[in-house]
């Protein structure tokens, strides 16, 4: 006997979720079949609306359920920088910092030769596009991961922006607050070595 | 700035799912912003059905499609040997087996006062509205987890059915297959020595 049919295909669904095996999937499946009706239809809803409300940022690219998004449209912010970032998930890390007040541009990815992800599949057309009808953008912060596909994307951003005279800057690398030095690694410690300031 | 509300709810959501915590549940929720749309659409149907089409069989309390269940309906299986186990997922675990063509009772828990269950909580009742009008069952199994709160539920099932003159087992208990001895634990021991068989 095999599991029926609803179940199987749950198990299928949990499955698709990444660092989700066949036994855990079985056992969120089990799971779900025992939770209230009502927190079951809410998943399902929250599901479906993450698809159907959310759309990009026609100007920043970040997820947003009105566009332009809240921080695009907010006349407060410092609109002369764009910090240019992989996911919509590193815009909420720099919001909760709180202390970056210009504005974003979420690529949606990096380049990356091996996964076939070349310029034209993540958004770095808008952000040429943007910055060549946007005259007051006076500066771009690069804040990218600093993956070997991430510097690499930095890279070719920086090198596609100076030539139009404009500021490219990165964030600072070196030793992260609370690291012990003794378990940094090679390269980070370079960095921090050439990073250093003065006291 | 908080995650948009779509993404929030989602999020809430996972964090329903057992194991599951905040950090998780949020890259979760980005995972599926990102997932094909068919996929999410599956996923939020699947959830509805395992509510919706899924109830338990009258007769034996397991999770199906179909009333009877099944194997309820199955005139090829052993009528007379009822399995009382806690949950669906039991069922299907000796279903694989292959080795038991006997019939099951599905309990859907089991008795724990520190929690709050009592027999009302969980399907005792209905067992025995079934023997008293089964004729034909003379054999009933009792395959709970040797948990205290499975123990406690194999005596109290055990000392409500045997004045009924009906034969009622227990799982062997033992040495797991491919079990270190010296890893065992003391309980296990004791079981494996009290259960020992000749040769």
């Amino acid at each position: 006997m095999q599991y029926p049919l609803p179940i199987a295909r749950l198990i299928e669904s949990y499955m698709k979720l990444p660092g989700i095996g066949e036994k855990t999937a079985t056992r969120l499946a089990f799971y779900t079949l025992d939770m209230p009706e009502d927190d079951v239809e809410q998943f399902s809803q929250a599901l479906k609306d993450v698809k159907t409300l959310l759309h990009q940022c026609s100007i920043c690219g970040n997820i947003t359920e009105t566009d332009p998004c809240q921080i695009c449209r907010d006349s407060n912010r410092d609109h002369s920088t764009v910090m240019v970032v992989e996911q919509p998930k590193d815009v909420m890390a720099f919001e909760e910092m709180g202390e970056y007040d210009g504005m974003y541009h979420v690529l949606h990815g990096v380049l990356s030769p091996m996964e076939g992800i070349g310029p034209e599949d993540i958004n770095i057309k808008s952000l040429i596009t943007r910055l060549q009808k946007d005259d007051d953008i006076k500066e771009i912060i690069i804040a990218l991961n600093s993956t070997p596909e991430g510097e690499s994307t930095a890279m070719y951003i920086a090198k596609l922006l100076k030539p139009a005279g404009l500021k490219v800057t990165r964030l600072a690398s070196g030793l992260a607050v609370g690291t012990d030095i003794e378990y940094a690694n090679s390269i980070t410690l370079k960095r921090a070595v050439q990073g250093r300031i003065n006291l």
